[in-house]
């Protein structure tokens, strides 16, 4: 069978740009309301029967059974044993890999990430604290989407921050358990591995059942119901974000080999037919050559019919008028991942404001940062780019301002505050200042 | 007319301790499907109608005709006509405390948000970009808890951040403006002002419509229905937290004046019913002074009633075994406020792993943080300083991932990538990274 891939052909000049690409961008979550009702009722019922629940729907929604939650808990030897039963090449890519996001990571957390203070001449110490959560929940998607990868870049960062425990649950489908997904865990240091999925495994972490233990935030993908739950325990825990889905946009000078850019192109849209592939060029034969790549090389994938409707669906080949028009659309799109396939990508960077990661030069193919290069690949989609960052040491990490006033520095204090406090109406918080006047 | 203030008195040595702690402490904040129905029409009206919506909602909601959405914006030689109408005490206070909050927030981004890199040796580049969010909203409740102080508060660390522009939104219940709050926006620097309040005020920003530009991310307090605004519109634009009842936990030696502490707790109580003020301390005579300068003192404050409710509804004095115990339960109640009322508070504070804001020593009274001390006051509640912080730079900066691997970087990482790429079933990747080998 032969798929085609035609990804829209846009340029700045046309008289209906502004409409057509508009158009394409447009995604919006669908908000079912079946889903939201049935996951509504799952999560009271796992708050009310705890481990029960969780088994009923394992059991109902994965088609497994176990006589008790203790039964779905995979321990440490097995993920082990998982890790050494690898082929060599396996293992030590993942080893690799963990430590360049650990390296990472703890470049990270040294660069913001550690408590500060200061002292003014009166004495009075100012600063913020900076812990780790005590116990973080990781939701790692089983099935056809079971990604080893998306392990070490939850749990790592985790790691990093110092979290006490981190709680993997991992939905295995009829029990089928994924080797590089145990092996991740054990490669990334995972606590504890529980095999249940779904709103209920979200509802297990956020309140705790007799066997899964309550976490301070829940971070990982997940599908439309899992993406509910996390909504909805938002408060009672802290969530990271809510992933739509996956983008990459090329901005390139025609300097980079076409074939590379197609398979750039490809790498993203074989995630989801959904997913968003544009690339944004000043030079058109260039956007051919790109066209007549993805021609070339579409029907060696083993996953062109998906790359062909992600393509064809949502992606665009846009020519712009230079490389500072394009720098300008890609911050209105704030994508998620960012390609700067130029010549001298570090003349376009800091005109580049809005995106999760940005990939600068032709070698960096977005791949590289996918699996090993060490930054995140949990990042921001959707434009969310324009107010939210890469998963980091910092999402498993809260902090808490230091106050210490001195005697003296109470005096000049206390007289402002007075003042401000009772120009609110709030004369305790006044005559509080002022009784530690002199 | 007389009030009387009874706290709940616990000892943890008492053997229904636990679940008597346990209930003083629950709250849930009320879901109110009524509430949340008429949020949902609010927002999806503006949505639709933009600025014809918000007026019509204004005029029922706050009493306030315009003509148009033009009329609801006060301008900025308003604002400092506010200003410079104040008298010279409240002028100077608002001053002082904008530029401590100012110098507070500089040493927090240079701690913690500036960009940074590194190079591997073989050239490959790895860092991080920190940047300004473009445009934020925020959200500055009106009527009764007027408080200019949260302007500065929000708006500051914004300015500091280096965001473009900054939309505040106050309501102004039948036309009637706080003087105080306009000087405020003044000295902190809104860009523009708008009297809108509500969910209209919350779907404006996170929607645009003609006159009020759409915003990145909208922070500051409000009522239930700007709570339930936030929370919808959590994803199109990034919110901040949404706060609780306030709280304060005051963990005493006994070294302080019984009447400051007394106080201190009174500071919290006034705001709301729903505030809780709660003591631990390990020396019962001490306790009862405190309980006996709380007698002595409710009744000299205007806002008695609402102290005497907030303190007998929801207070506690509490006597620990000891100090490090009384640490113990702070750090599960996970206070918004915790002063650390000893002689040697830094001994205490290492042991204190979650709270907002940790107020040190005798003469650091809650209010003078409050105000002008320099961190900021709007903080985590209901125990989710578990996993959240206080509000500051961060939260008006984004960060995108920097990589730049070199061509002899791309050869390692590339074979990593491609054998992870595979093991997950995703070709195209591989194939981008194997592409880049030599």
């Amino acid at each position: 069978m032969s798929f085609k891939a035609e990804p829209l052909r846009l340029s700045t000049t046309q008289a209906d740009f502004e409409p057509r690409f508009q158009q394409r961008l447009h995604w919006a979550a669908d908000t079912d309301a079946a889903i939201e009702q049935r996951v509504a009722d799952i999560l009271a019922d796992v708050q009310r029967r705890g481990d029960a629940a969780v088994l009923e729907y394992t059991q109902r929604f994965d088609g497994l059974s176990a006589a008790n939650m203790a039964a779905l808990e995979i321990k440490a030897d097995e993920l082990k044993l998982a890790f050494d039963g690898l082929p060599a090449a396996q293992r030590e890519a993942l080893q690799a890999a963990a430590e360049r996001v650990r390296r990472y990571h703890e470049a990270q957390k040294k660069a913001s990430g550690e408590s500060w203070s200061y002292r003014d001449a009166d004495g009075t110490l100012l600063g913020q604290k900076v812990t780790p959560l005590d116990r973080v929940g990781i939701y790692v998607p089983g099935g056809k989407a079971a990604y080893p990868s998306s392990v070490l870049m939850n749990a790592i960062p985790a790691h990093v921050a110092g979290v006490g425990e981190i709680i993997m649950v991992v939905p295995t489908p009829r029990g089928e358990k994924n080797q590089l997904v145990l092996a991740a865990a054990f490669v990334a240091g995972a606590h504890r591995v529980f095999t249940v999925g779904g709103a209920q495994a979200v509802a297990a972490l956020a309140y705790g059942t007799a066997t899964i233990p309550k976490v301070d935030k829940i971070t990982g993908p997940g599908n439309a119901y899992v993406a509910s739950a996390k909504r909805r325990v938002f408060g009672v825990v802290g969530i990271d974000m809510i992933a739509g889905p996956s983008e990459i946009l090329v901005l390139a000078d025609g300097s980079t080999p076409a074939d590379w850019v197609a398979m750039d192109l490809f790498s993203q849209a074989e995630h989801d037919e959904l997913a968003q592939s544009i690339l944004l060029c000043p030079d058109a034969a260039y956007i051919d050559a790109v066209q007549r790549e993805i021609d070339r090389l579409l029907n060696e994938m083993p996953r062109a019919e998906i790359i062909a409707k992600s393509l064809t669906g949502r992606g665009a080949l846009i020519q712009t008028r230079d490389m500072a028009e394009a720098c300008a659309i890609s911050n209105r799109i704030a994508p998620e991942h960012l390609e700067v396939s130029s010549r001298d990508p570090h003349r376009w960077e800091p005109l580049l404001k809005h995106a999760g990661a940005i990939f600068l030069g032709a070698y960096t193919s977005e791949s590289l940062g996918d699996y090993c290069a060490g930054p995140n690949h949990v990042l921001p989609t959707s434009g969310t780019a324009r107010f939210s960052s890469p998963l980091g040491v910092y999402d498993f990490q809260k902090r808490s301002s230091l106050i210490e006033v001195s005697e003296a520095g109470a005096q000049g204090l206390g007289k402002i505050a007075a003042v401000l406090a009772y120009g609110e109406g709030l004369q305790a918080h006044a005559r509080a200042a002022e009784m530690r006047l002199r």
